[in-house]
């Protein structure tokens, strides 16, 4: 890392340990459930939360809901236009890892048991792509939740005691850039990285996903120790944002 | 049609012959080389146009362009959440039914000589769906693309001269709702149609296309003609609308 | 349009509100409740009707019945061979189109309620393509439709009182060729239509569909107007073919 | 096999030894370069056969040619209707299955350095299915690749010396019903067969492809003996009739 | 055939009517119920059979059971690697017409009565080729149905009085080879042979499938039977074989 | 995690911190240019490496070479069977994310420019599982991959000075069960851990990959710290294992 010297200042202005700019337009849709549309900087991804009775078959009859998710980015979201997996007849391993991820962080932080024979359907589709798009996806898809959670409250579809939340979940991307860990990468930051890691954490400090790849030479247990410490304040902040968010009041469409 | 007596107001308090409100956030998108956000009411369709440098290989070596359209929906567009075709390995009939209309509708004023061997691919991702999903893709694309010709005059990726813009085209939705005809069709009055028409027409008032589908009890001349003269005087509106938005100058990202 | 001058003579020697000569082949497979053999031309169409009790689940337990269908061509059905649908893996969009189209047509001269809870799968297979294969199966598909109904009602699977079907239902297409407007395009007409109409209409002479297409330059409400008219002509005379070919008797083989 | 008693008459009429009617309707297609539409009884195949210059590419530059086939049913070609294979999405087994069948039989009459680089593509449509759609597919196919190869001829697409039609070929099912060996099933006759074999062979009375199943009951030497006598006996007359159909002049369209 | 002469040694040193070496590794899976990998010389398949109450929907309530088959190779089990079927996202004909063809041959010894409402899943998965898989598929498919039989009886899941196996059932592949009939060919023979055949026989003799194709020149009635009574002899010594392994005492992991 | 207290002892037998029996058979594929057998207890994976010259397309004209990796499942290699991924038509989530895995973990270790233009095309076979199945794979998929690339040294198709191998690399997986953490979990320990880690590291002990899950409760930074202390000392025996191995010498077939 860097010696005492200038200031390390990032091509956005950003310093390091700096997250870019986090806009969370709650309610965005009028027919989901639960939405919201969620911006880190440049990348913009629509949540929706889906709330049905029922389970998938293989759960039914054990008194436990589901949270599933699925991710997906329009062609045009990014510089130059990528076919849609529609039109190719499949979906590709990157997408499928990242819907799998998404559905993972969320899961964590729900009581099946409070959620009851329901389902929730998380859908994050990326309008426009700038970096950490599964990272802005699991942030705003945890306000999407929590608001059809409401909603299925209010409707008496869940239980009324406590709400099936037993915590809060964000997500950040980490990685090194010339020997410096750097906070919440842009796209142009990101093909830099010589080690990338998605972090997945709850509002209380706790890991659900830990995702470190070394992009180019592998790293050591100081860098990881270094990512991990700057994961966890960029967390930190995000459940900050998300709280705020949720205390406002939501006038439904 | 109504006699004279009380007259006819809408579900939305609109008139028969009322658009809705039409919104058009150009250059919404800061990757695509055009990009506008149109909403007809509650409907919200992103458009988008990326101009590449070459042709399908079908058209390669005769010095025209060409035009290209993809149209989908967000699973959670709609009140309640529809498979996305990505997982379910196929794209549906409607699915391609409107892709082709659009792709049809935006070539129908493009000059391809002037357009040279170039290829502009128009996306149209529906946000929300609230009716009349396609006439605003239409209408939100040509801007789209009117935008991405420009970019591309200004790139003297194509002829300096004229445009090969060589009219714009819009589209709007009409139906016959208990023996009145009416524009621009919401959801709930998109299902009660007896007769549900889609017209595409020029900014000189030329028909592009017109496809009018009995839903109910087949129609007569008479009636075919009141949704005609409906039609026109709806598609003559959004023409002005299209034509405010791009006389504006576009910051771009 | 012509002024005063000598007649215009089409390439097949047809006046331009000439029909091709049409041929229906009652009962042609030996299997379906309902079948026939079509030619307009040289374009042939086998349609069949398999009538089954039931309706698909969406429609169960509603006291209606269901008519849909589906399109095809052989491979080697024009001039040079297309790829199998089933080979490619997709259908593609013109199938799905034109298979929606007849779906349509049919079922607006059924009353659904006296069908019951049945259904009838239509197929046309087109066996040879010059041009108005889509007419020509939504005109056969009709006698097949007659034929199942008819045979349904001997096996006393639907009511006895009176026929599910409501009026008769036939289609023809029409198209501007150098200024001068054309019923019942055959291929090397069809490819220089400047503007190209399938018009569907019932034995009354009302519209079920009316799809217009504007291959170049847009066309004008006197042009549209002009087409609608000779295309009613059109299905006027094939609905007394129809009807002709229906009074026989069937021997079912 | 039956002692002496009795003749064994089948449900059609037919010895135990007869062909079912076999009808040829030679240049059925107006496109192909060579078709015909065979019937064994009431099974009607449509065979075409579509000439093209050059080879798939991993035969490229060898000097030969290459003969491929395909196999389909129409969906209410047979007593029930069967899904199409281009809506599932796949072609099944029995379709692949009989498709490279019907391709190694005409391959092997074919001197494929004799036919230089041009490939014959056959499509098997089965219109009408009773039983034997594999045999009349093999017996019509050798029709419709005869004619295209003369076709080619006539335009010097292949050597005019000598014809690479080394020999004919055509096809027969034969199977052991109640103990009696029988020529030619019907549809009725070969779900009660025990054993069930499908015999290609060359007008000199050579195998191409034998291919015995035992249905129930295994089979023994004795049995599989008496199959291929009977066989043979069926191409025989098939070889005829082939041969009288290609003696006439063929008038194309 | 050849005169006596100096004897035909094969590449390998086997006499044209030697077997190659047979082993069959049963019980090699911990998993399934019954399972063996079996090798003809390099070639190596293993084969499981996974025993399931209850029947496909089509067959229930019939008091029958059901032996169904899949086949498939690894990527690199050849010489060349081939693309994963699962990759390209369609099997192909020859996997399928090996999978039926298993399928087939292992019913025709099972008393589907006998198995009572059961399934039998045979999979075979051919890990090293050298010619000949899919007889050797067959012939350790045997071993491993035997196995989940025994296993279910001791479960009680199938009748005890009676096994429902009514014989045993091998396979193998013959050829001509320059003029001379060969058993069991390696894949350089194979794709040397001029007619090439596989015959599944039971254990008493009987024929289960017979299957010969010509590669090259079309083959005569002698030659078809100078290969059947190479095959049966084949046949008859893989029966030993598995007659003996199954005669040893099968340790469970 | 436990007090001073009776030692924690596994299901079979294990410590906390013990490996399973790991065993590499190398070379067992007679056709692939590298290839191993590995097993982790009654986990085994067949893993070759196939050596092609050239690169995809993207890569073209780089002078850099590529590795890439596909992980499957035979259907019984677990305990009930699943569906193959080429009869359901796609490959699924966990298939793609584990191929992704592999591909990039070996990718850490070569230097692609010592590759040259030269691809290597490794597949994990997993044929049978037991817990542990991608990280058993990567372990093997090296030592294939070593003599893929030796092979090619002695063919010269790479060059001769130095190696492209950078470094070694293999995987296992780490978890807490009870609160105690164990190393290299098998399949019974897999469903009952509460955190699942999967750890890629290379023969100097730098990460390549570091995968955590919090499958029940999220986990602490302590937790994780000793999680990756537990897998260090893990891939350091496995790399023993494989240098052991690498060092005997190779008598191919």
């Amino acid at each position: 890392m860097t010696e005492a010297s200038a200031p390390i200042v990032r091509a956005d202005g950003r310093a390091p340990d700096d997250l870019r700019e986090v806009r969370i337009e709650r309610g965005w849709s009028e027919h989901a459930e639960g939405s919201a549309l969620i911006s880190f900087g440049r990348t913009k991804v629509l949540c929706t939360a889906s709330f049905t009775n029922g389970v998938p078959r293989w759960l039914a009859g054990k008194g436990k809901g589901w949270v599933t998710a699925e991710y997906a980015m329009l062609p045009r979201a990014t510089n130059t236009r990528n076919d849609r997996e529609a039109v190719k007849g499949r979906i590709g391993g990157r997408t499928h890892e990242i819907s799998r991820l998404i559905g993972r962080s969320l899961r964590a932080v729900v009581d099946m048991k409070g959620l009851g024979e329901n389902t929730i359907q998380i859908d994050c589709d990326v309008l426009q792509a700038d970096g950490g798009t599964r990272t802005a996806a699991i942030t705003g898809a945890y306000v999407a939740m929590a608001d059809a959670i409401e909603w299925a409250r209010g409707k008496k579809f869940i239980g009324q005691k406590a709400t099936p939340l037993i915590d809060t979940v964000s997500a950040v991307s980490v990685g090194i850039i010339d020997g410096t860990p750097m906070l919440d990468l842009a796209y142009v930051e990101d093909v830099r990285a010589e080690t990338d890691m998605n972090v997945v954490a709850t509002g209380r400090g706790l890991f659900v996903e830990v995702q470190g790849t070394a992009e180019g030479a592998p790293f050591d247990r100081r860098e990881l120790d270094a990512l991990l410490d700057l994961a966890l304040a960029g967390t930190a902040s995000l459940t900050e944002i998300q709280q705020a968010v949720l205390a406002e009041s939501l006038s439904r469409a």
